[in-house]
């Protein structure tokens, strides 16, 4: 590992330094496969952190976990118009089942006499096998609602890729209900945005604008589709989650239907919602600086890094920080076991890596009541057996509420609103940045054309200022007509 | 779901037997895909508990979890000449990158325009790609041990396929290690089966024979292979975890040295180890009798099922009876939603889908101080606040080291010895089985030619049976050589 990394500032390559921190603090290294990312073990523990809060949350909805085939029949993808239209242009397709000796003599080919009857896609989403799977499961109204979540692996071809924020292959997780009414299954989306609204905001220090997309940006096969957006340090939007009421196309695709409380069939509602390890990339681009990764606690692998310093009986220091930050629950890494490496190397790695508290522990500095803070301002920290660790604990909830506020902040000081095309167009090709909410009438080719010349989309109609009365009165900011949503546009990644 | 499943019982038909219990107790379900199965919530649930209890211990090994990705481009294949020789025939493999419309005019079909240059693997395991990476983060001496583990899906295509035991996609774990030295790797891949076999015996209650595999049973690449053997309740054994020692085949292969304290170069050496899904097999076919599946309460996810009965001030009961359930960490679960079934189905279906401990709770049973445990010969059981959960506790671990101890009396007795060859084959043949525990002189064609005889293999060379001495004097049973093993053989799944 080169211990000397120079990390790109923000301000000479905003890309570049996007990709030195998540290099720099070990999260992701590229693959020899195109497109396919490895995650290291850093990034994998940040992962497995916000998993386990998504997870204990998911199955608070009374959704349970299950798992389905990673490989999804050619056909099955057919059967719902819109969404093999979203997908057949950038999937993985499987063809053959054994490999054999190329007859040129150098290495292996697919086997031409073990070709699949039916190609298989590698599943890009699983709407069509889940659906084709509660055919088999729901029979009556006593079936649901039927909710289950998969943690997996899926694969969507992309030529232009990106670590976290746009890959061929990506960890997600993808929950799939199926309702006996269009208002149960209409709730359970919008309840899902709201966990994960609440995950994004509690556990990552994300602030995000929940709303509606606009139907030219919903997903394949979709009748609504509601978003979680927030906005990265350089003024452009992520998407960072999205919820979908599927209406009864997937119910009529696959043929799945109930008998009601009345003994007379009807088709099934549906909703499925995900988020993707790109909240990783959302994180990077929230809180990091050019110093490096800047992790909130919450979801940080490691809050709090010892490092000893000086020699003599700073074991026994140790072991006493230790105990006390292990019983208040402080996840904490004693860095001792790289003796080749001086403390302040030490410092900038954990640094670069984002741990929130890096404190020294040397000879003598636990009876003299005190451990070191590195953090400029804070100095050093008192300390004794009963209140240290408390201490410990509130700084780490005051750095969580920090880079929530800060960051909440940011976003409001950027949403801002135009009062006319032409302003946007010409603060956007002026360099600004941001939020920008208009009153809008909604039209997929007015739309379009915005976006050729522009390169901002509606990232979503704001659930904040689409309430009733909103647009009363209210003329798109495009076309003059009466508006019908208040519209956020922005650049997004 | 159809209530009244009628599982065949194992004397009648013992492979139908195992397919009603995991359809009956909603473990897993059949996919559309052929040989690709659907994890059901109650089966994922079950996983989960091991994966959590499994995860733990490795994590205690100094081993950190992260993420490759799910292709490997064929030609990483063809870098280890056995490894590739074993996975070669059973893999699916992906040749373009997208789907268009089938000129015939119906459905779609692989796009020859986006047909990829290299094939792609889909993962039957991942040495080649993470040894691809650790070419990149190995350097010195002080970048060892490396060691990583991932939980993920694989695909090996498989033509006779059934549920957990063997199927063309499952999930596993697949532990991958580089160490400065033979001896070193060695201990690691002796330690993983360590975990291996607490875990199974521990939490599972299965109890499992440690050992070497013989050459011709290795993995694909490695010099040498650890397992542990479980026998099942129709005599055949099962192969539940293995670890593997690889030498320093996959360092040679993918060019992965490291700088020694002396400043000179070396080959690294490598393990992995992996257990899978199957185990959920072994689990099934250990414990369950014809009634169902049978759990441990270790790893089930319901310890303790509360039915209400009857009507009244019930609600109250069963809240003091949960509170004290929760108290003691006690995973239970109150079937109280379903007022369309009586409390006999509910009590069949809880015992059918392996929940060790079903009570009732009855108005007024808790001011009596009672609940009736539905168990037979267990009766009522004393219920006050602070017995109670304790008691329950007892019971779930004196049902947990039952299961245990009846799995071992019967690996037990079924652990034997023949004096010939010929006494082998006969035993075979009149349908005896278990465990042989023989004397034999390693010999690959032999071991060929009692496999095509008997059906039965060399499970593996027990460690318990090898030790210094072991075969001092004693004759291979089946050539009368000088014996250089004593080899375990069965049949098995």
């Amino acid at each position: 590992e080169k211990e000397n990394f120079v990390i790109t500032p923000r301000a000479t390559d905003y890309s570049q330094w996007y990709q030195d921190v998540i290099q720099a603090a070990q999260m992701v290294d590229q693959s020899p496969v195109k497109g396919c990312m490895v995650i290291r073990p850093w990034g994998m523990a940040v992962w497995d952190e916000l998993k386990d809060e998504l997870n204990r949350r998911i199955k608070e909805t009374g959704t349970q976990n299950a798992y389905f085939p990673l490989f999804i029949p050619m056909s099955f993808l057919s059967k719902e118009a819109e969404h093999v239209e979203g997908f057949a242009k950038e999937c993985a397709v499987v063809t053959h089942h054994r490999l054999c000796a190329d007859p040129s003599g150098k290495g292996l080919m697919a086997d031409p006499e073990a070709k699949l009857e039916e190609p298989l896609i590698v599943r890009p989403t699983s709407e069509t096998i889940i659906w084709d799977m509660f055919r088999k499961w729901i029979s009556s109204y006593r079936d649901l609602p039927l909710k289950v979540n998969q943690w997996a692996n899926v694969v969507r071809w992309e030529l232009r890729t990106r670590p976290f924020l746009r890959s061929a292959e990506f960890l997600w997780q993808e929950g799939h209900t199926a309702h006996a009414s269009k208002e149960e299954a209409d709730g359970c989306a919008r309840e899902m945005l709201d966990v994960y609204a609440e995950v994004a905001e509690g556990i990552l220090a994300i602030p995000v604008v929940k709303g509606t997309k606009s139907p030219s940006e919903r997903f394949a096969g979709a009748d609504e589709t509601y978003t979680i957006e927030a906005l990265m340090q350089n003024g452009w939007a992520l998407q960072s989650g999205t919820s979908h009421f599927l209406g009864q196309n997937f119910a009529k695709a696959f043929d799945v239907k109930f008998q009601n409380a009345d003994q007379s069939a009807e088709l099934v509602w549906a909703t499925s919602w995900g988020v993707s390890t790109r909240l990783l990339g959302a994180l990077v681009m929230t809180h990091s600086d050019d110093a490096g990764l800047v992790l909130p606690p919450q979801v940080s692998p490691v809050q709090v890094v010892i490092i000893p310093v000086g020699r003599g009986k700073k074991e026994n220091d140790e072991k006493k920080v230790t105990a006390a930050l292990k019983s208040q629950g402080i996840r904490y890494k004693v860095d001792d076991s790289r003796d080749n490496m001086k403390p302040g190397p030490k410092f900038y790695e954990w640094e670069r890596r984002g741990v929130p508290l890096r404190v020294e522990v040397g000879p003598r500095d636990v009876d003299a009541n005190k451990v070191r803070g590195e953090d400029d301002g804070r100095g050093d920290l008192p300390f004794d057996q009963t209140n240290f660790a408390q201490d410990i604990k509130k700084q780490l909830q005051d750095i969580q509420t920090g880079l929530l506020d800060a960051a909440r902040k940011r976003l409001e000081e950027n949403t801002k609103t135009v009062a006319s095309y032409d302003e946007l167009k010409t603060k956007l090709e002026n360099g600004e940045t941001g939020f920008f909410l208009v009153p809008w009438k909604d039209d997929a080719v007015n739309e379009e054309t915005i976006k050729t010349e522009t390169k901002a989309t509606i990232r979503c109609f704001p659930f904040a200022h689409n309430g009733p009365g909103a647009v009363n009165g209210k003329k798109c900011f495009y076309s003059g007509k009466d508006a019908t949503h208040m519209a956020l546009f922005a650049r997004a990644f």
